[in-house]
């Protein structure tokens, strides 16, 4: 008998443990977004194939955890929200682990994934409770372009056609929107709208978007959902585009204009996109995020030669990043109040492709990243949030080495280029140059002295096993390793 | 002074009898679905180009308003719904007017066009008050799939899973069936479900919904949303299929399951569309329209030869239309009690593409479509509903004429054959043979009597005169006329 009641016991210890522990369990949202081909895809699939094969081999002793043995194992279960699309895990690891191994296809839209890392608590108050905590991880993916978004929802149609117009006016917009202003020009105001032709330079105003995307390398596409229309594809809440000189206008006949004029049916659409695209984005995901990261590729830009796209490049990047810091910025002077405020309590700006230069280029990247971020008008409101910039690989491609230049021993890395032509890769050794630790001057951009090149993902690498990486570790650590105490 | 006054007593009362009139305007949510490749995008095309270019060449003399002279003019103007896509009307009628004309590219998806329909008032209360009273006309069309989709509704997954796992086993499904269905049976219900193994298997039940409807020209596809994704392409909710026998597991077992086996995601992931797909198409839209009408392509399946598949297509188009009346059909017998009952009061059936028999057939096209719908169970629950069914060509492609066969006059149809090969066109002139009255006997189909070929639109239409048509004006005077008098 009194061995049964010691059974029964141990039995009600363990549901009471099991219960306790359950309501003291972790959780994290993370979101994870990213500005102009900065690597998402592959920096998700890096962060989950780390956790999730953590074991021998560990790559991860700067991740607290992982290094006082306190991190027991993790693994991948069902989202909570089955109405967004799943991050395709498996087919990025996969493109990643082919024999001709590739960069994942990037994705489109939003998608989530949800990690159970099971830890034993050490420090926190679980550890009188039980021997192992679950830290639930959501991680969710969504395009830059959203965060982007962000500010308009603290804008006007006035504002925000001031706004963009002077980018449009600027270098190096300004190249590309000439036919467009000048069509935009030629509309009477307070006319009756013609549809077709509202939906036709909407049209040439998306194509701009493109063009300043993926021709000039730019951050700063607004409004975001233009460039990723899914389900609302031809909805006229898409076709509205800024409508130059404004505060020309007098401001009663303004107001007053009707939905059926031009400038009252751009405005009005203008509203419901802020309603129906932004704001939704802002309450069923924003919202709930605690923790966020923001991917940048620093590197790009700083190939361009002799003309002025490498600055302007990074004046965008500044803005971009300003933008977004705007969005985190609470109190008075932020975007939104405190009583709608976002909850996110760290913020990390990574620059990534680290891999792609040599390491002791890794303390610059981080400098020019924390001089694009602390020159934001921004900073003063940030005590809520703590945040961090970092250079990482999330898979690292390059191996580094030191060779002989002119008798001395210089730093390098080697790597296989992309595909050319026949599909061929070949090997190559390479010093790509030095990486300025502040925003460059005019005459860095004539001296091209940095050559960047692209490598493709290393051979051999194996699905179940950690892929190579630069400081994923110290990412898990500033993003997880407090609420795995 | 006098004359003052009177201006102003004029002006007085044109302001209110503007009142009256806005207030006593107008107004009909019209819904046009299709099945089957039916021609939805044509219909809708021809419908408002026979309104905006009303006038002397006049082919609506079936249409009273027009017949009796008071239609003024009708117009294309912006739609409310702002994030729903417009019906891209001027892509539609350019194709069907170039040079070398073509059918309209089928629309994915939900689209939208209004009309603002000007009438002079003959008979109702506005002629008192008003010259000129304004019909809105708000059009949407969307996936038939969508239609058929709401019966879930009122099934559990149970109920669906049985009724889904009988269609699969019965012909013409069967044939298709049987890998999926292997598959299925491996899964332990009860087992830890593994969300990659569901996600594959989901996505060979989605090839096998593509293979019934382009294959073998099925209308029963569910779910819908399974072939249209858009923006949830790769989200959970799109991750589940049947699950055959559930009747034979313990159903105390299946009621406990918990979320995370097999059995319970694939549960949980339905109760999920039901309300985060089906629900929201049936509260955003369908709870809004006032009429609706359902085109069929009755002819095509009339074609087949020898094999069964000719009257498996009518059993399944039979078995689609009794879905949709289910959705129609008030009281308490019906889906949806009074209380959220849908407000359509007309539902129109339209069998199309009646130019491509001679027209002594389409009596016979009609009864056939009569005999579809009147067989169904659920006809006697219509008294808040008039129902009709019609012959129709949107846009009409052939000419009909005399010719001597074995001595014999017999009417014969001509137009331009679909280009082959080079892309050429060739004009061609034939009897396809005569319409069954009713659903045709098994020995029917062997004599491959019927010869339905599908013909190029005419050339020489053009974009500003109303198109040729047949019955497009008893199709507006049954969905309008009585809200223009």
């Amino acid at each position: 008998m009194a061995i049964i009641k010691k059974q029964q016991l141990d039995k009600l210890k363990n549901k009471a443990s099991e219960l306790l522990s359950r309501s003291l369990d972790q959780h994290i949202n993370l979101a994870v977004t990213g500005l102009s081909c900065s690597g998402k895809t592959a920096f998700i699939t890096s962060l989950v194939n780390q956790l999730i094969n953590e074991g021998s081999s560990s790559q991860l002793s700067f991740f607290d955890p992982v290094h006082h043995g306190n991190f027991i194992a993790a693994k991948r279960v069902p989202q909570k929200n089955l109405s967004v699309p799943r991050f395709d895990y498996d087919r990025a690891i996969s493109s990643l682990t082919n024999e001709m191994p590739s960069w994942p296809e990037p994705t489109h839209g939003i998608s989530e994934l949800r990690l159970a890392i099971r830890y034993q608590p050490k420090k926190s108050l679980l550890k009188y409770a039980t021997d192992m905590a679950t830290l639930t991880l959501d991680i969710t993916d969504y395009p830059g372009e959203w965060l982007l978004d962000l500010p308009m929802l603290n804008q006007t149609y006035e504002q925000w056609s001031e706004q963009t117009h002077a980018l449009l006016l600027a270098a190096p917009r300004d190249k590309l929107s000439q036919e467009f202003l000048t069509k935009v020009k030629k509309i009477d105001p307070f006319g009756l709208a013609d549809e077709e032709l509202l939906a036709q330079i909407a049209k040439e105003y998306t194509e701009l978007l493109h063009a300043f995307r993926y021709e000039l390398g730019l951050s700063v596409i607004q409004p975001g959902r233009f460039i990723l229309p899914a389900e609302l594809a031809g909805a006229p809440v898409l076709e509205f585009f800024p409508f130059p000189n404004l505060t020309k206008i007098d401001s009663n006949e303004y107001q007053n204009a009707s939905d059926e004029c031009y400038i009252g049916m751009l405005r009005s659409r203008y509203i419901e996109y802020k309603e129906q695209v932004v704001e939704v984005f802002y309450h069923q995901h924003f919202l709930r995020f605690d923790r966020q990261i923001v991917l940048a590729d620093c590197l790009t830009p700083l190939n361009a030669c002799s003309d002025n796209s490498g600055s302007e490049s990074f004046a965008d990047l500044q803005l971009a990043i300003d933008m977004i810091l705007e969005s985190y910025s609470y109190g008075q002077s932020g975007l939104f109040s405190r009583l709608f405020s976002p909850k996110i309590d760290k913020l990390l700006f990574a620059a990534t492709k680290a891999d792609h230069v040599t390491s002791e280029q890794h303390a610059p990247m981080v400098s020019l990243l924390n001089q694009l971020i602390y020159q934001s008008k921004h900073k003063l409101n940030y005590e809520a949030i703590e945040m961090k910039t970092i250079a990482i690989a999330a898979v690292k491609s390059t191996t580094s080495g030191k060779t002989l230049h002119k008798g001395q021993r210089i730093s390098v890395i080697q790597g296989n280029t992309l595909p050319k032509g026949q599909g061929l890769t070949e090997k190559i050794t390479l010093f790509p140059g030095a990486v300025p630790e502040k925003l460059p001057e005019k005459n860095y951009w004539q001296q091209c002295a940095f050559n960047f090149i692209n490598f493709l993902p290393a051979m051999g690498m194996v699905k179940h096993q950690p892929l190579p990486h630069i400081r994923m570790d110290q990412v898990l650590q500033f993003l997880l390793a407090d609420k795995m105490i």
